[in-house]
């Protein structure tokens, strides 16, 4: 795509500044940009970057744009301009609508004429594939299972039987939705009995997905992830889950059955989530952290340890191991210190 | 499949009172369920909801039963009737035997007349699929492998070449069983040189494992998950593991090389299980705990910290880095605490 | 394969004592192996089972060798001479040339005469296969994307567009490499837009990749992988992530974006590793600990917990919790003390 820098301010939302007949056709890094790309200053410690780029345009605050020469976006967050400005550059690519000979296709399956369907893609019966959605290489979409308009399923995604998925989702190589929740019995003999999994996953619109991250179904209910939903990959999210819309999961975290999590909460990775607790809205949940107990938001939570050197490290846990001794022994420290302080003696 | 209430009672080891004729043809919550439906109150925290509830039969415990006008099944555990009437009510579908014309099996590979093999399928040379087995699609199956009677292989499971997996087992999809084992030597060079790994994964009966977990084949001996494991979503078991019969392990779990685990164990999510050691039978891991040392069991086992107020645990954790000179200083309060009891002066 | 033993001593570096001529002809466990297969004991506790063992060969420590009567090859490190020779008698299959029937390869990829596309296999336009490469059952390689030589992809790999894999590397079952980075920028209305990803993901040399193992592209710049490289499996890379040549990482290890990590680490199982930090060469963290903070190599780093007995666990946490209370206490004591030993009264 090739666009015009004014047009480009336009879609940020920023003041031009320059020539704005400028014809940009691509976005590149400050150290890399050439005269018909455009790169953005998002932070001042990266102003240095500034004089020696060969930037076409340069998207900067209003402090660091003072003195610039280059043809430039003047805004108050530049990493959103940018985004704005690479979506418009770097457009996802038009599904070509058609199905590849190679694919399984269910005959009573509803596909979208406009729907792409990818070589040796399984779709089964009664599935319904909406317009615009692409289906991956090797995916597999279960029987009833609905995709939604202009949703993308990467190659080799699993998505189980009588599964939701909304519109314009994205969900990456490898995810499984729709698996068998781990939920079991046991008997009084030790065994564990399977308790059978009846419900679904509902997935709204404009959720992402990353790779290789599971989102199990429900037992009795449903897992429901809302409107908005991004969540990164090798994430597990357990039956009966429900995710807000707008919450973000970053890689590795690990929601346990029925937790119920608020809109707009950030979970950075690795973290845990504890089964059957409420987090409310806006909570935010730092990077390998065990959120076990329910909280209400808005709020930051912590339980995670910075790592040091392993040396002093293992003395720390040493003492971390006899800290309720510890206390105990300050409590009576205290108590001889009053006593003496009181003029007393034993 | 439709029930009638007696015949329900005794499926699920529960006494009678009410209609016995009723007929009953599904499993609901109690919030939602019908007159053609039977819902359970595993705890009395959901007994308030009983009274609007709906349900054509409730299950409860003797306590929650009384001044009940509903059909009821009376027990001591209503989730255990209630997971045994569900898989009567919803039984795991038969499966239909054939294979699909899209799958590649090889010509010398053993397919049993009653299995199903799904489109897209992979069955390697040599390969043995049991009576009642389903292949799911896409899956591969690699050369020598056996697959037991009644085990359903869901979409996209890789099982490598040379392993066993028992009867009546449940493979989610986007597992991988039989990788290579993660094992190296470094040469002098400081290069890693790879060690061969010629083991097997060797799963008995009645194992489920769950989507995109990974279990990887032995080094030089197997990787044995006995019978009756169950393993959620996302978890990794290296090489030469051990784990006991009826063991449970929920998702993100981690299991280092060699380690050698107990029969009947719960390991929580997200905990991670050093190699090389042993743990007991009966042993419990809390979620998000390291369990670092070899323990006896029985035995309930921690090292979880659980999140609070991020600015009060950065406080913490600042004072955390300090408390072996915490300790060190509490030692002199305390030997001048003495001395100045004694009446001495310095 | 079968090799005199003489000739092992040459391959493994090691010193013969006994029978050269004697043929071997596979590896097996000190326990199980019988004459035809060589055995190593790498460490004096496994000292005892050598005198009932019945292995042709034995691989041992000059100090280990004395008094046997078995035939030995005599080393320092027998885990290295041992490495060595089970790769001469189990070499990796040489790959069998040809394309699979039911592959789907693009029109315009480059495959070399010598490469193996296995079934169902999907290789898109413009993708490079290199001489010996394997391509796994049901794998896929995206648009333009270039597989070196020897390079074994296995079943059910996702290679997304533009991405460059190495000569010689492995890449396990159900890894996903070159998905979308996790990038997005929030919009004023809270809703968050997506940050296009248009890096990619560039991997050396003998490099190996873990089953179920996630790489992600990078945003503007490229996600990089350098030579030698070895990672476990569900290991998660963020996107513009770089790793150092040599550096291996265990299972479950997940690194978020932009960190940049050198040459040589050992991140051992279930760590996480910050963003945008910078470790430098020869860095260990050591299992289930979280590096947060940029450091400088070599050294070993920790912040990981042990696990104890859960009721013990649960009075410590307790005590945690107050930990900057315990050492505001003993500040006070601390001053009551020094006032108490100057003679001082309240």
């Amino acid at each position: 795509m090739v666009y015009r820098l004014s047009d480009l301010a336009r879609v940020a939302g920023a003041t031009l500044r320059g020539n704005g007949d400028k014809e940009i056709q691509g976005v590149a890094p400050l150290s890399r940009a050439g005269e018909r790309e455009i790169a953005y200053c998002a932070a001042s410690r990266y102003r240095a970057q500034i004089s020696n780029c060969r930037a076409g345009a340069l998207i900067v605050t209003a402090e660091d744009a003072e003195g610039l020469e280059h043809d430039i976006l003047i805004c108050a967050d530049p990493r959103v301009a940018f985004a704005r400005v690479a979506n418009a550059l770097c457009p996802v690519p038009v599904v070509t609508p058609g199905r590849h000979p190679s694919a399984v296709i269910a005959a009573d399956s509803e596909i979208d004429p406009g729907a792409s369907i990818g070589p040796c893609a399984v779709i089964e019966t009664g599935a319904v594939i909406g317009a615009g959605a692409s289906i991956g290489a090797g995916a597999f979409v279960g029987a009833r299972t609905r995709v939604g308009a202009r949703t993308r399923i990467e190659a080799r995604v699993v998505i189980m039987h009588d599964c939701v998925i909304g519109e314009d989702c994205a969900i990456s190589p490898g995810a499984v939705i729709g698996g068998e929740g781990f939920g079991y019995v046991r008997e009084s003999d030790g065994h564990w009995l399977k308790v059978p999994q009846l419900g679904r996953v509902v997935i709204g619109n404009r959720v992402d997905i990353g790779a290789n991250t599971t989102v199990d179904r429900g037992a009795l209910g449903d897992t429901v992830i809302a409107d908005g939903v991004k969540l990164d990959n090798l994430i597990q999210i357990a039956h009966n889950v429900k995710v807000g819309s707008d919450t973000a999961m970053a890689g590795c975290v690990g929601v346990a059955g029925s937790a119920v999590i608020g809109s707009r909460c950030l979970i950075a990775g690795g973290a845990g989530i504890m089964g059957h607790i409420t987090i409310g809205d806006d909570v935010e949940v730092t990077a390998m952290s065990f959120l076990k107990n329910s909280v209400e938001g808005p709020g930051r939570f912590s339980s995670s340890l910075p790592a040091t050197n392993a040396d002093v490290w293992a003395k720390n846990v040493g003492r971390f191991r006899h800290i309720d001794e510890l206390a105990r022994r300050l409590r009576r420290a205290e108590r001889a210190i009053k006593q003496l302080l009181s003029g007393g003696k034993p």
